[in-house]
């Protein structure tokens, strides 16, 4: 069944399209943190993000319900809610960010964000990591580190050495913080040259797909002052480490403690509806409101407001934040005393894990491909990034707590040793 | 009240965040094609093709809040519904196109529409024409004719004139066809000497947006052939026309009878669900996995499969393809019974209707806002298209019928009677 399955998904999406895992898993139903599949296998889901307050939570599923039998149009009629959900939302951020354009997805949302720095500042050159991910349109997908483009690769994109635990750049830790925002300083420095000028710098405050970098207060304070000497913005990808998910913060930059001058945000925001937004003050909104028109027909409709705010309702109603540091720390304990020789790194961001493999000097990549092969033959989704993606990435929904926890780590151990 | 909503939008939202109408409708339900705004005043909607088979359709609503309550996540996992959709909907479509590419917005798939052109043909050069819009991304708004963006107008973007009614190109309605396609032409000459080459054209097969062209089979033979001699593809916007909406056939490009390479669809799609998909050849699709690496989050889930799959029922269960035939041609009949001296042309294509005014050779634009704006305040809403905003634009949910065609003409007599 399965093979037919990847053969009539061929012959309907085409070649090459991704999938997780060597035997993919062919899921009917969600609730919290499980999954069941077409079999009635269950697994514990250590990794979907998306499901921010855990798989087809009944408020939220009623409020999108509710909205859609109601009413479902656009933002050039008036609504109530995409206003009582952006108000409720801004009022979670500091920094004078209090506004927002609500579009579908994190990548429309970092496509608005480049264009926001191109707005205030009147340049395009732009700055991110050598190995992250922060979208797919045409724009954005520019700042990603895959195959080059047809016709090349924007001219206006430099891309930095992305800061990584345990090859620091600088030589150690503690040299790291200044050693980015000096690469960041020399990209600035050649985009100027090349007659781009600086617009500004991308970056996930967690550097998530570039391997996961524990939150660290000041870390990048020095590349905030390079950023603001040179006139350029902070556009800061929350798509991964928002709303709660750092566990000490509601957002990854607070965590940091710097002040960005856009928050772009996806993935968790209504539990897997599609809707995302591009926030920003109101003197970036203004330059970009004067510079470019803009409208999203589906972003910020009716039903979309219902769920983000039903959402929230449940991240604030539930406590999902303090479970999240909670879980996090408990999880970390039991991550730390797994035994394996290749561990080389145990790390966290609140509900955010990775366990970094390595042998030698190189990353254990097969190792780890395996090792979720059979966490997930085990009946446990979750998988691996970083560079060498030799790091298991464990980043569940966060209603994940103490007793997924222990399932999680008991399985892991029990995997490990058989290897 | 609606002063204070202007004031608390523009703090949220930021400033020229466009509505409709001098006076915004302030909108709290709709039911088929009737909307209801926060006074209880009952609206018509002769405009909204996102709400197609009717705003809040039970089928749709149910089909949505099921799926919702049973797992909502994305294509890296096997799931049945995408690929039941996918398969029925390229079931309607002719020549050769076969395969999905699933997204959240028409941006997102018109975005993708580009990379295909250039993964087959490996140039970058494309045409649209000078009065159109094909959404937001930064790239898809390249060819939109809106204030030049920071860094200036994308180099590879020609621009050539919009078809018309009453200005054809070439002087006549008969020279029109031969007369776009020369322009098409030389547009891809000038790209070629620019060396950026020719990977496409893009373009709505009614020119919706550039003031509505009633289909003609054959119209579009002869830029058809200039493109396919030059190497270039056909990436067809079926945004507004598709799903039955021309009513003679199911999309528009089988209207006027040509043979796209790549199919883009959105707003009606899933009723309002954020939801659109990039349609293509098999060879297309390959070409561009191997030349692009794709994925998107929210595309395709199951939720949004699951709406697709509704809509769908609905527009064949209620036979609203047929019912856009009938309506259209019992509507025309009514439109063309108007009498006012400005009225210049009135058009159709299925249930898309535009009724154009001019003061002698000048766009009556001035005189078709204040239409607008007559027949919201008289409870219908509609607005306006073309070069000179001079021509009516009427897009009912395909649910409007008979009754509801007599109250919009009886309505718009009234209007113009006045005036």
């Amino acid at each position: 069944m399965t093979q037919s399955f990847a053969e009539r998904r061929a012959r309907l999406m085409g070649p090459n399209v991704p999938t997780f895992y060597e035997t993919p898993v062919h899921l009917v139903r969600g609730e919290g943190a499980w999954l069941w599949d077409a079999s009635g296998k269950r697994y514990l889901d250590c990794y979907n993000n998306v499901a921010h307050v855990g798989h087809c939570h009944p408020h939220v599923v009623q409020a999108i319900a509710t909205q859609a039998a109601t009413l479902n149009t656009h933002t050039r009629y008036y609504h109530d809610l995409v206003l009582d959900y952006i108000e409720r939302l801004t009022a979670t951020l500091n920094h004078g960010i209090s506004q927002a354009i609500m579009v579908c997805t994190g990548s429309e949302a970092n496509d608005l964000a480049l264009r926001m720095a191109q707005a205030v500042t009147g340049k395009t050159g732009i700055i991110a990591t050598d190995n992250t991910y922060h979208g797919n349109t045409a724009a954005v997908s520019q700042l990603s580190t895959r195959r080059p483009p047809i016709g090349g690769r924007a001219p206006n994109v430099r891309l930095v050495p992305a800061p990584d635990v345990l090859r620091p750049l600088g030589g150690s830790l503690a040299a790291q913080p200044q050693a980015f925002a000096d690469n960041v300083a020399a990209a600035i420095a050649e985009l100027e040259a090349a007659g781009f000028g600086f617009s500004g710098i991308m970056l996930c405050p967690v550097f998530a797909n570039e391997g996961l970098l524990p939150p660290e207060k000041g870390f990048l304070d020095p590349t905030v002052a390079v950023v603001r000497r040179d006139g350029g913005l902070i556009l800061c990808d929350e798509v991964q480490p928002g709303f709660g998910r750092v566990g000490s913060h509601f957002w990854g930059h607070d965590a940091l403690g710097f002040a960005p001058d856009v928050v772009t945000i996806g993935k968790p925001m209504a539990n897997g509806h599609p809707v995302a937004a591009c926030l920003a003050r109101p003197d970036v909104m203004a330059a970009f409101r004067e510079a470019f028109g803009y409208f999203n027909t589906f972003g910020g409709n009716p039903v979309s407001a219902a769920a983000c705010l039903a959402t929230l309702d449940v991240i604030e109603g539930e406590g999902l934040q303090s479970r999240a540091a909670e879980t996090s720390a408990y999880l970390m304990d039991r991550l730390r005393a797994l035994r394996h020789p290749l561990i080389a790194d145990v790390r966290t961001a609140g509900m955010f894990f990775g366990v970094e493999f390595v042998q030698g000097d190189l990353p254990a990549t097969a190792f780890v491909a395996e090792l979720v092969e059979d966490m997930v033959a085990r009946g446990f989704i979750l998988n691996r990034i970083g560079r060498g993606a030799n790091t298991l990435k464990m980043r569940p929904p966060m209603v994940f707590g103490i007793a997924e926890a222990d399932l999680l780590a008991d399985a892991l151990q029990a995997a490990l040793s058989t290897r």
